[in-house]
């Protein structure tokens, strides 16, 4: 292998055995720190500045054939980017990355695996630039932006590294195979085991969760010899853009040709991706998006494994609780995060229409609804606070979904407008908390993104389960809350998540929220219900980007 | 888990620990005897009689509601077998699997591994039987029925065993997530992590394999916690049915429902196979068969995962050769076995028109040929030793193809009938070897199933790795021989087998033959052109099985 990338193996080897590590237990870790104190002033400091410098102006990436140059984002915080990027031609870009694959195959896991653990370390440090970035086009605030956008997102990325390390680790190079023949020489064999990328790997990248949701499909085509074209949401370019020239430089620098990533931006009036991903040299997809075209993509790029993270009923069951206003605070920070856009948010609470049991006597389901309502009304009453967690409304399409859905059910507590200090032009809005009957099933039954969700009355809390399973098995759910003091039905909750292939998260009311997903300990989604055909990460996830192709010959005993 | 089913996993856990040593390192091994003399002689002996007691009556095995019952299977030797098979009543059936899924995902991995290895057990004591019932379905010689048909598919279906017991293990049961929190307590979360198999399996058999190329599907699926719908071939219901048979007491005898393994059989004239593999509770589906059909699941079938063993242009490149006579001594094996119906017999030989190069001096390209068809008729020449080898014509669509393949090329070396000194009305021809020129492609490069192939005239040894390039490419091929005795000329074909995904067998022309893939230590087919999506069996085959659900709520520090 080249010798900068065994260079760069070495680097971070540390890093990729603790990696390892962390997925088989699943504890806490991550080498990339989540608080801001820890990067250097400067690099904090100057990320603002830094961004006003890319605005109105190319952005330079290494593009083999120019077929135009396109950029409309426009920051949920009210300006105009003005970022314009070259559209690489498609032919002759599938033509340069065919012609570049056999190097970036031949090169072998370790050298793949050390260039990618090095983009990932230069990813990290240039974390307060992506939060901007990912600020500027997903609306997320300014904190979350940072996390989820630069270390979180670099978590997971490392965590699809380290899948794909282990699975290509389980092939051995060579292997002496030596059948006994009785009384005649054995049969030897020298055998090779090459792992051989499948073919161009397209990851179609999402407006809210541009790296976060992008890192996991790049790496895991990446690391395993596939070229990686990134496709962002023409409303979310430059922090994809920007994940590109990393790692662009980096594949320069160890010898390998720029282009095995490349950046494919399109505009919403003219999208490439169906037109790529019917390309027969696609052969991995990774989509992040509508159900809609998550569901095409199955049905109909079949020359290809695909990857889909789409959107289901996240959901909420409350049987009974110890006390309801930890309760209560916790889903009110979940509802309010990031105004409802994250593919967790919980949708659907469900609550029998008879209340609940706390330790401190009978609820009724009116009780249990205005409590929340109340929660989150308290919790968003500072605005800057407010401003903090909420970030902006993504897209246009996301508000005037909040209008629309007031008249599905009895308002419990209304979305309202909220100013933001230095960005007065944001699009900021409060979660919307509507009442309804298990009977208006179409009103909480379909998914409605943004921050809009349902207290929903049910008959029992068997009822609620039964629901829950019904919607969750037709429309796929990401997350599952749950909330008892009974263990028996405890036990109901966590056979229905295994029914429903949703993960449970049981009796939150602390620092912990069911739409947060933590890297290395935590599978965000399954991949086995209508939400997600996959998950991020495990095996499955990695297993499928290679195959292994052997050859045989005569060989010697030692 | 069941005390049972521990106590199987208690009782096999050595051959699974050395298994998963095996597939990690992959040189020869299995527990699965492939002599005869290591069988009990009165297992051995006694195997044709009680053949002879299942014919003409009705096979017996649990259905939970019986639909009709069906069976019109011929042997190729030349009889009618006479038995029926119930047809379980498909809604009956699936709702059945649904229903007794639960129990068999929570006992969980252990005790499904320790059922699924007493089954192969069974299997292996039962090889003489089963080798009866492969002999008169497939057509298979016996000591190939047996040894292909018996313990090579019991490794088979061991080595899915071990690759879903390797994938499982890598998911911990549980652990204690513990996030510091600077001065306040750390927040900890307990965590719990499920198996959670995909839903109902289903695997479609083929008539040449019905054992070989079932086990690998019905064992990784089963071990995952999947109920197994086992479908057969209609010509070669009576080793599944076995197989069915088997796994179903040992389920029973482990306190679990039997039918998580069920017999679907249908008939030429009714096939059920399109309606099954489109229900919605069917998440799995394994199918050996024809390009047509197997590409119509892969398109259609979205709902599942679908793993597909259709068919290639086998190749052979010749370019150069110490000695020609072991040459085509070994590759006259290769086309005899079984009358090249194996989905791994050449049927592209590729030879430049101007001949070789050998250590003996240059040969003709028509003396290259001719060695070849001379050392299959000198072969071949012992009709009892041909009858042994070439086993019979599976079908009578086959028998047709011989006939209407004559018109192809030029015959080099003409097919002819054989008799059977024990079965006289056996279906039994001798291989068709026709000279082609590189530029009738048409001829060569569809595929002709059966003792049908093509020695081609290339222009160059360069040129037979392009046109080897392109018919792979577009048709696939699960085997890849290649003959020289220039290193750079080997590179070459090593990079061919990586570009088309074909595992390369180099210079063979001792005991071991293309069309042979050993456990453990070959990967059968790649999953990486169009021959087959999957390979027989690595960790993709597994790893999409399962998903993986969790839990977490607040635990306590230690």
């Amino acid at each position: 292998m080249s010798q900068q990338a065994q260079q760069l193996l070495d680097r971070h080897r540390e890093t990729l055995d603790r990696a390892v590590e962390a997925i088989s237990t699943r504890g806490v870790w991550s080498p990339y720190p989540e608080s801001l104190k820890k990067y250097p002033e400067e690099a904090v400091k100057g990320a603002p500045q830094r961004f006003e410098a890319l605005l109105k102006q190319p952005f330079a990436l290494k593009v083999t054939e120019v077929a135009g140059q396109v950029g409309a984002e426009v920051s949920p915080y009210g300006f105009e980017l003005g970022i314009t990027y070259a559209q690489p031609e498609q032919g002759a870009l599938i033509a340069s990355m065919q012609a570049a694959m056999p190097a970036w195959r031949d090169v072998g896991a370790e050298a793949r695996v050390g260039v990618c653990l090095e983009i990932l370390a230069r990813l990290n440090a240039l974390s307060p630039d992506i939060a901007q970035a990912v600020t500027h086009t997903s609306g997320q605030a300014p904190m979350m932006a940072f996390q989820a956008g630069g270390p979180h997102a670099q978590d997971r990325g490392l965590e699809a590294v380290a899948y794909a390390w282990q699975a290509m680790s389980r092939v051995p190079a060579t292997a002496k195979w030596v059948k006994p023949q009785g009384k005649h020489d054995p049969l030897v064999l020298d055998k090779r085991y090459h792992i051989v990328p499948r073919g161009i790997s397209l990851v179609v990248a999402c407006s809210t969760f541009p790296t976060w949701n992008t890192y996991p499909g790049l790496f895991a085509s990446l690391a395993t010899g596939n070229p990686v074209i990134l496709k962002p949401h023409p409303a979310a370019i430059l922090p994809v853009a920007m994940t590109a020239r990393v790692a662009q430089e980096v594949l320069e620098e160890a010898g390998f040709d720029p282009c095995l990533v490349s950046l494919m931006p399109d505009t919403a009036e003219a999208p490439v991706t169906k037109e790529l991903a019917l390309d027969p040299a696609v052969k991995l997809i990774d989509f992040t998006g509508s159900n809609a075209f998550g569901e095409w993509l199955e049905q109909n790029a079949t020359q290809a494994q695909v990857f889909t993270e789409k959107a289901g009923i996240n959901s909420v069951i409350i049987d009974s609780v110890e006390q309801i206003k930890p309760v209560a605070q916790n889903l009110a920070f979940s509802l309010s995060l990031y105004s409802g856009q994250m593919c967790t948010t919980p949708q659907a609470i469900y609550v029998p229409r008879e209340g609940i049991k706390t330790a401190e006597g009978q609820l009724s389901f009116d009780e249990v609804a205005d409590t929340l309502a109340k929660a989150v009304e308290k919790f968003l009453s500072d605005n800057d606070r407010a401003c903090a967690v909420l970030g902006a409304i993504q897209s246009p399409a996301t508000e005037a979904r909040i209008d629309k859905s007031r008249a599905l059910g009895e308002i419990l507590l209304d979305s309202e407008p909220r100013q933001h200090t230095q960005f007065p032009r944001a699009r900021i809005h409060t979660p919307l908390l509507l009442k309804v009957d298990a009977g208006q099933r179409d009103a909480f039954s379909e998914e409605r993104f943004g921050p809009i969700s349902f207290v929903i009355a049910t008959d029992s809390t068997a009822h609620s389960i039964q629901l829950a399973r019904e919607v969750i098995g037709a429309k796929g759910a990401i997350t599952l809350g749950a909330y008892t003091t009974d263990d028996a039905v405890a036990e109901q909750f966590e056979q229905l998540a295994m029914e429903v292939a949703a993960p449970l998260s049981l009796n939150l009311d602390g620092g912990v929220f069911v739409n947060q997903s933590a890297a290395f300990s935590d599978f965000h989604a399954t991949g086995g219900n209508p939400a997600a055909n996959a998950s991020l990460c495990d095996q499955a996830y990695v297993a499928r980007r290679f195959v292994v192709v052997q050859s045989r010959r005569h060989g010697q005993l030692n």
